[in-house]
């Protein structure tokens, strides 16, 4: 059949892809803080946006084009452009445009930013950083770096699909996420490179189907940011292509960063998987999964490691899903300490479930025992950190 | 017209009624924690109780009764009786009987309860503390502070409507808050009673309309328990009755419990207001004002009196509601940062705006600038002191 192995390289491991971040004055520290992504060959383009109706400048500006193909995406720190107007679409045009004046193989380049709202976009130091760039450099690792804000380490992963034939194709991506994680999108951005030959359509659908189940089934505190981005960039020069590979291969990229994400939520310190079965159907097992990911409650009990199974059940309850105590069954990985109307939770229980609350991983599966309505939706707890982060972001 | 004056006495400043609390020992240390609202008539009663699917045992037992009179409430802290299945109803049963054996005046006693989810009711303690009640005790005082639980201080209030021709009558209430305090009702308590001439149906009508401005206006951390509840119970005894005085007292006393609720949410330090106007409708200015005062990030920001009007912004973008960046304004009390894509936000005005974040109490003002739409919702911030509380609750 077909082989999906990790490889090195990150989103510059599929042919024709390079990538590097330097440093621009956007970081007090100097760290980088201004990267990009280019193909030496044309992209077709698959793209996922925030939600949230206060759409920053790139997504607009995105948009204006409409269904297009490019080889070229800016990506900026510290400022997200965002609330910023029209102003910010001509920043947006000021800045591409000395890109292009600078590369002259650069073919309708993308911009995408992360950091405060509300501040117009500091062009000059980003023209600084455009002209330290060198389009033949594929350091993976330094624009994975250089697009990080509250993110404690860098989040990148690769792919290489070897089909029955022994041809072969490459998946590869980079990504930054931390705070305003949400299952609806969020302050994430996530540039996914691939060459094999997908078709603009197919690429688009896939995409699609796949958000569903890693980036939009994560929570770090339920903000959906104004600059939410996932671009697919699709170069086909490996000439290969295989859709049920693909689409595994796919998932399995977005699954790892949008994992990686979660445990990297500000603060963060447990990746929860919470596992809904038996919702009377996948809609209903989706609100339950994510208003568990989302209560503060959990997050909380999460944080203390307590193994409070009456604030998962009350939160079940709460969330408006179809549900009744005498069906349920709560278990903390392999320790089931509710089931449908006894509770099992004597002190052994409870010791033996704190211990599964103090790995770094482990799942709360639910079964609602009433249909066939399952999903899968990914947490982490909230801790001190979370508020120090935030209660001053901007200084 | 008639005039509305706030009165000591609380729960117990209607005419009829009596209350008090004891220690039964289900607080670890001997604080009141069994309370009891005794009406020496019958009284017709008026409720509004959780929206969560996990109901508690005590809202179960109310709801078999259907609609009827009664005198007694039981009310204990420290166990909901939630998550125990018929046996819980069997416990309420129970320990009401403890009470109707003792005192022979009770009629159709109620219970309520609050605290840990999933644990039995300890039903022999709180029948000790039923063995120390005396219902001819009118200590309001006494029974606020044994319905508490994370509670930094007990909630009550009354007042007297004086009408015209100088005869008068009186609404009293005790509360209960501090965590999984949200819109749709939360771990809160709420137990009203007066002496007001009201009829049972217009009773139920007039709490209905008041709790969607106070009650179910109120967020601390967005969780909506499985035993919240308000019960408002009607002796009559004043002869006198006034609609519109009567339903102003009962949203004065409503809302002054909801805001103390709100400013003792668990770890908060501030009440905010969210004034939303200009809201293409009520329901979507209300949906607008509710994502504020939930949004982790607004109550982050507010704990680090951090005026980042960029969150605001993007949190009503994310709440789904009609928006758009250039006719919205943004106000913190009188100083406006953002008006109809104009950033008022320098220096001198972040400082200025950080002024207004340093106080105890204020308003943030949303104009969505796109028709007549208004709803006020208050929260609070989140701070270090939340997640102590709540990382190991049960301990």
């Amino acid at each position: 059949m077909y082989k999906i192995e990790t490889i090195d390289g990150g989103v510059c491991a599929a042919e024709g892809f390079y990538a590097d971040g330097v440093s621009a004055g956007l970081k007090a520290d100097g760290a980088k803080d201004v990267a990009f992504i280019y193909s030496d060959t044309r992209c077709e383009i698959a793209s996922v946006f925030t939600t949230n109706k206060m759409t920053a400048a790139p997504i607009r500006h995105f948009r204006r084009y409409g269904m297009f193909e490019s080889n070229f995406i800016l990506i900026n720190a510290k400022n997200a452009n965002a609330m910023t107007g029209d102003a910010g679409i001509d920043d947006i045009d000021e800045v591409l445009a000395t890109a292009s004046a600078r590369f002259e193989t650069i073919y309708n380049p993308i911009m995408s930013s992360t950091g405060v709202i509300g501040v117009p976009l500091p062009k000059e130091k980003i023209k600084v950083g455009i002209r330290k760039f060198n389009l033949r450099v594929t350091n993976s690792n330094a624009a994975a770096k250089a697009i990080m804000t509250t993110d404690r380490f860098e989040k990148q992963t690769a792919v290489r699909v070897t089909l029955e034939d022994g041809s072969s194709f490459h998946i590869g991506a980079i990504a930054k996420g931390a705070g305003m994680i949400n299952p609806a999108m969020a302050t994430m951005l996530c540039f996914i490179t691939t060459d094999a030959a997908a078709d603009a359509g197919v690429l688009q659908d896939t995409l699609n189907d796949v958000v569903t189940r890693t980036f939009n089934a994560i929570s770090v505190d339920g903000d959906t940011s104004t600059n939410d981005t996932v671009l697919l960039l699709c170069n086909k020069k490996s000439g290969m292509y295989h859709e049920t590979a693909f689409k595994e291969a796919l998932e399995q990229v977005m699954l790892y960063l949008a994992k990686l994400m979660t445990q990297d939520g500000e603060g963060a310190t447990k990746l929860v998987t919470y596992d809904i079965t038996g919702a009377l159907n996948d809609a209903e097992a989706e609100i339950a999964a994510k208003a568990l990911s989302n209560s503060l409650l959990m997050k909380t009990a999460l944080f203390g490691e307590d193994p409070n199974w009456g604030r998962v059940a009350s939160t079940i309850g709460a969330s408006g899903v179809t549900c009744n105590e005498s069906a349920l069954r709560i278990a903390f990985d392999d320790v089931c300490v509710y089931d449908r109307g006894v509770i099992y939770f004597d002190a052994s229980m409870e010791a033996r479930a704190s211990e599964v609350m103090r790995r770094s991983a482990f799942t709360i599966a639910c079964d609602l025992g009433l249909g066939t309505g399952h999903f899968k939706a990914y947490g982490c707890d909230l801790g001190y950190e979370y508020i120090k982060i935030n209660a001053d972001y901007r200084t």
